[in-house]
């Protein structure tokens, strides 16, 4: 049995072009052999739909589709994922089911068992669980047919607080009762540092304990803050992985299921460096957004740091330098160096810039308020306006000319409210706001690896603001090697500050206060692209009053 | 037996300050004579806790802070809710629960079967469903305690496509089996329109189809955008209310059970006209929300508009007068009565207010930008322009002198996008972001029905943003009376365009397209105070990329 893999990069709600993406790819199936095609989870619509499952046109049209789709699978196979509605009066309205199409009609549905409800997963908010188990037969071949999280019974998480095993039950434990020939997998998975390598640690678990091959089939592209690194494979049943697709790619393949089943794989898969994989990513997301958002152009403030200079590289080779306008905007504080940095780097780029001085900006804003601050002495409050004044400017520039603002604040200040709202907080998406400041540099270095693209002087320069004189980053924080390991103890392990140890611990409390204040500001941010387990966003829900 | 009703406003992880509150209650009843006192919802904590609940830390203090109460429950028995952790390996770490506390220990836990995970509610993101049932035996009675949603087996919605019945249980039909004498249900159940109404019927449903009493404690105060009305009550075995705790603040009433069970009740309690539950709602937004954050004073910007002027009102309202300040920020399109008008208001309140002309701040950035903008004629970018300097100027007003600066957009304009980013879209807090155009009208009557509080000019005028000459709403948007229906049909009944009839339909399509195409900027709205079934934040999540 010849089965296809496809991995396409869905549009949420895009119909039109989903389906028109999905029957050509099973049409070429069709003309390669294939037996069956198999596509990722609630592919007709593109995943995650969120609360548009909640609309009664919405679900009528998935529907619609795939009954459309059906009609074309004729001699070959097509499993591919939409939501069903639940014909019993109690319980979730929908199911999120997987459809089995031959013949010209809908052979089978499967429902999802296990509905992930944590982090950026909110499953049960639209779905019943499913609670019967069928395989689906075809070809003389017995499918365990799953639904991503179906095989993540037992997963490792990275809080110690957290559980391994979310569910009361296993699928495959139902299923392999009725003696399948093999596994598949429909996911929507997305990508985070190293979970590229559980996954593949998850489904050679499977394939071995249950002597099953597995075809695994993900959804590739970004939507909005989630970025799905495709990497579908098929895993012979000793879990050696015979076939696995690009990361970060639209991508098609053919595997022999007789190979699964007999064959020793020699094939060996790398998983690439996890700088380069935050890089691809970033680049993907960018890529996504502006391509289903319909943009095509971007702007981004240079104000000589790493940061920015980082998001601009990025943007550059997501959507093309001559798409990508840089605003350089000096006020009295900034140094020399800040503008003849970034004018090389826009210059490395081969990109377009304008400068801007903001200091006569800044002091009519100044003497305008000067009648009700009524000589107070300076304070943040200046900092912060020509921070705003740069965030007007860059957005006027946005509306003037149809460009994008991307936003450039890392993880590390977005963290602890080292940044303006409505300033350098400004933005329609965040590329560096789940990447440490320590990640950012990593990020420069692998940037520079070959040429020396952003100058050099931007990555070994002391991290300033430049608000003020002499400003340096260090002043108010601690190195960001340390601030970073505390970071990641409180955010991603999620451990209370008594638990972080190994570290000055009035820096750790005074670090966590930090965080907990700037809750407030991070309620306000832009759309975070997501490379962590834990990104600042929709993932992480701190209610903004809580006094703890 | 004698029972006592505690409906406190808890503040999220506040231990120290809700164990004192929870303790005093207890000795109030144990002075009063009460057998029993009833608390809310995850009481220990305060409602909704969120992502907290994932902090090993933050369950501790809960347990810890139940056995410190426990302590002082002698002869005065405690219901209180919070979180225990799960003791089976599988499904999720913790349960939502209530704690029957008597002796000086914990005499019972009884954990909440159904988990609402719709709108603003996550509850299966954190808590496993319970699946046992166990009446609590206390002084003879058997207690059928129940938690929140328990209750709401069944339950009328605002959309046609919505479930009434989301859950396979129904707990009281197992609880029945038990023969209890009474219901009590703890709950953490937020206002929005009708809201108040609707649980009353449920209350009474209940207590008629299952011949029992019911004791009701909800949860009362804000929780950043939810807005409890507390309204506790005592309702009879056949459904008459024999108290009612009060809405919107902290109350405690002591119920006798041999009169729910023998008489029959004469009390009414009428519900409050629904403008004026909206006001009370605003109010304790406001004051909920400065008095946790620590906050205690708020700066407006007043426009001359009425959104602007029923923001001051409502926050002089929670705040005072002494703590409200107001800015008025003219330019050229800025039309004299508007200033006018705004004096009047700020006098009419006795409240301060500055006036700043941002001509000159507009002039310089335009001048700053006229280099890169090489004579492109005026557009929208230069209305933005005025209204985020505006906002520049509010901030540096905030970060100056410790106001926070208060939202001032409606719900019809935010649907629209009628609003500029980081510019009046911006603030702390957004008072009006779920109170249509239309029912703005009714709160300014409903402000001044007594005395002209808002100069009724600012009510009668054509409303206008006045960012260019003689601009009106009315320019690009229907008439509120048909918009806020329209907006009302999409948003709060989740209709599709073919489905919201009765309007003209090419106004409809073009209503919904732009309330899609802005759902950009509401991702970076501020945190907007729900009275809605429906409002724009955390409970309604739409994918931004999605084109749909």
């Amino acid at each position: 049995m010849k089965i296809a893999l496809a991995q396409i990069d869905y549009h949420i709600g895009n119909f039109l072009e989903n389906t028109t993406n999905i029957v050509l790819q099973i049409k070429r199936a069709q003309m390669e052999g294939a037996d069956l095609i198999v596509f990722s989870e609630l592919s007709v619509c593109g995943y995650p739909p969120l609360d548009l499952l909640e609309r009664k046109d919405f679900i009528e049209k998935c529907n619609n589709e795939i009954h459309k789709i059906a009609r074309i699978c004729k001699d070959t196979a097509a499993i591919i994922g939409a939501p069903t509605i639940n014909p019993n009066a109690k319980g979730k309205l929908l199911f999120n089911s997987a459809y089995f199409l031959y013949e010209g009609e809908v052979k089978a549905v499967i429902h999802k068992t296990l509905l992930p409800t944590y982090d950026i997963f909110d499953e049960y908010r639209y779905f019943e669980p499913n609670s019967e188990f069928h395989v689906v037969e075809f070809k003389g071949k017995k499918i365990a047919l799953t639904i991503c999280e179906d095989l993540w019974d037992d997963q490792p998480v990275e809080s110690e607080f957290a559980r391994r095993r979310l569910y009361m039950l296993n699928p495959m434990d139902e299923l392999i009762k009725q003696h399948p020939d093999f596994i598949v997998n429909i996911a929507a998975s997305p990508y985070s540092h190293m979970r590229s390598k559980i996954k593949k640690s998850i489904f050679i678990e499977k394939a071995k304990k249950y002597n099953l091959p597995v075809i695994y089939v993900n959804q590739v592209g970004a939507q909005t803050q989630l970025i799905f690194e495709g990497g579908s494979m098929a895993i012979d049943k000793t879990g050696g992985i015979i076939e696995q697709l690009k990361y970060f790619s639209n991508d098609f393949k053919i595997v022999n299921l007789d190979k699964l089943v007999k064959e020793k794989t020699t094939a060996v898969f790398e998983e690439p460096d996890r700088i380069k994989m935050v890089h691809d990513a970033l680049i993907t997301g960018i890529k996504g957004y502006f391509k289903k958002m319909g943009f095509y152009k971007a702007v981004v403030g240079l104000s000589g740091g790493i940061d920015s200079a980082v998001t601009v590289v990025l943007a550059v080779r997501a959507l093309g330098a001559e798409n990508v306008h840089a605003l350089l905007m000096p006020s009295q504080y900034s140094s020399d160096h800040s503008i003849s940095d970034s004018i090389d780097l826009a210059n490395n780029l081969q990109m377009k810039f304008d400068i801007i001085d903001i200091q006569k900006s800044f002091d009519t804003q100044k003497e305008a308020l000067s009648q009700i601050f009524n000589g107070q002495k300076e304070d943040i409050t200046e900092e912060n306006l020509q921070s705003r004044i740069r965030a007007v400017l860059l957005m006027a520039f946005s509306n003037k000319f149809g460009h994008i603002l991307l936003n450039t604040s890392n993880k590390s200040e977005a963290a602890v409210g080292y940044g303006t709202l409505y300033g350098d907080m400004s933005g329609g998406l965040s590329v560096l706001g789940d990447v440490y400041k320590t990640d950012v540099y990593e990020l420069a270095k692998f940037i520079n690896r070959k040429t020396e693209i952003l100058p050099v002087n931007i990555i070994e320069k002391p991290p300033s603001a430049e608000l003020k004189p002499n400003q340096k980053d260090s002043d108010s924080l601690p190195e960001y090697e340390i601030l970073d390991k505390i970071l990641f103890e409180f955010i991603e392990k999620q451990k209370s500050p008594d638990e972080i140890i190994g570290f000055d611990s009035d820096l750790v409390t005074d670090i966590i206060r930090k965080v907990n204040m700037n809750e407030y500001k991070r309620f306000q941010t832009p759309p975070i692209l997501r490379i962590s387990s834990k990104a600042f966003g929709g993932g992480r829900r701190i209610p903004l009053v809580a006094k703890y």
